[in-house]
């Protein structure tokens, strides 16, 4: 028995997100079904860092398995690579400890938010992008963002009938980034651990702060005093890419 | 009546390419129903310069077409972006002259292949770029490339069956770019004209060099005596990209 580390990327457009759930592809049940023929003979045990939503990519996805030690890790990533549709691949593969869990040792996680504002979105972005019509006034945005760092209760920005008790979640890094022409807006936050929804929540109350519904002190004020009825709606999923995941 | 000239970016997956034909859509088809409304009384006359294959994509096509002259360019842009579906926008609308033809009146025309070479291509990419898996050896491509700058005859570069009569075209300029970890490899070629599957074909020849297959002379040999039986094979239209058209 052999326990691996995997990196995957897949575009998550069409599939019902990570986890296994009625009516659809997941990317957990591909992967186990790739996988299958090389577990190891106690169980695969498959596990991901990041249980992605429906419709949200992921460029560096960690995956933790047992799998029979007779192949090694850069064979079996071969393998795999060519058992898989195009939409996953295995970018990494490497041994790991015996009690590695991808999910359970992850100290991390970064994900990224990407928004193109303008007129329109080019073909090729238009399913890794939020499109926002209306220009965004990035100022507020940032000061908004600024306040991210550290350690809040992110109650408000969680999906609805979210049952999670403890919602304080620690943030490390927040930014937004503008490439040179203006039109592409990305949100990068890397921290211990996200809410179901909450960086695509914290996305749509930036983006209504970009619009001036909101003041950029608004972002601040729910982390002090939550509250699910003021946050902005939560923005689309195929913008969303779980980009790495520390260890 | 007014003559615009229209900028065109489209994700040519799954199209049947530029111009009708039975069996599919094509990209001429779904603009030209899009601009229906807004079309001149004498007729639309629309031209693409470019008659990109079947699963070939655009940057930067550009069109001509006749409209009403009750519309701007810029509201025209709009209300196309509106209808058309997101694999294809127009990027650009002006006024030209009453007689301007966007494929008659084009000086020149860039094309770009990419090619990803490596074990896998990322999901987000696979759509856009040939996957060469074996390495190449680019210092022999670039040498190749070198020879395709000037006023040749492509007659070995031209799909089967093509039956054009001048084979001659000159070239302004043609490289191969490569990004820092190596994996990307661009063909990038501006030239008065090309042939039906001229790029796809040169790239295809310069991918057996880069393997070895053909010493680094070969292409320019091929300039010089053309032999359609010593090219390489065509390579696959989802890497090529129609960059630009310039009047």
């Amino acid at each position: 028995m052999r326990v691996v580390k995997l990196t995957l990327a897949y575009d998550g457009t069409g599939f019902v997100g990570w986890q296994r759930q009625a009516g659809g592809a997941s990317i957990q049940a591909i992967v186990e079904r790739a996988i299958e023929p090389f577990a190891s003979r106690d169980g695969l045990a498959l596990a991901g860092a990041g249980r992605t939503d429906a419709g949200v990519h992921a460029i560096g996805q960690a995956v933790s398995a047992r799998v029979d030690d007779r192949m090694s890790p850069a064979d079996l990533q071969r393998a795999l690579n060519a058992r898989l549709p195009p939409a996953i691949r295995v970018t990494g593969a490497e041994e790991a400890s015996a009690t590695f869990h991808a999910r359970y040792a992850a100290s991390a996680k970064t994900y990224a938010y990407h928004i193109v504002q303008g007129p329109f979105v080019m073909p090729f972005e238009v399913r890794y992008a939020w499109h926002v019509p209306r220009a965004l006034d990035l100022a507020p945005m940032r000061e908004a963002c600024a306040a991210l760092a550290g350690t809040h209760d992110f109650a408000a920005f969680r999906a609805a009938g979210s049952r999670v008790r403890d919602t304080r979640r620690t943030i490390f890094e927040a930014r937004l980034d503008v490439d040179r022409d203006g039109t592409h807006v990305t949100f990068t936050c890397r921290g211990d651990g996200f809410l179901r929804h909450m960086v695509r929540s914290l996305v749509g109350t930036l983006v209504d702060v970009g619009h001036g519904r909101f003041p950029a002190g608004h972002l601040a004020a729910l982390l002090a005093a939550p509250d699910r009825g003021a946050v902005g709606a939560t923005a689309p999923p195929h913008g969303l890419f779980l980009v790495s995941v520390d260890y």
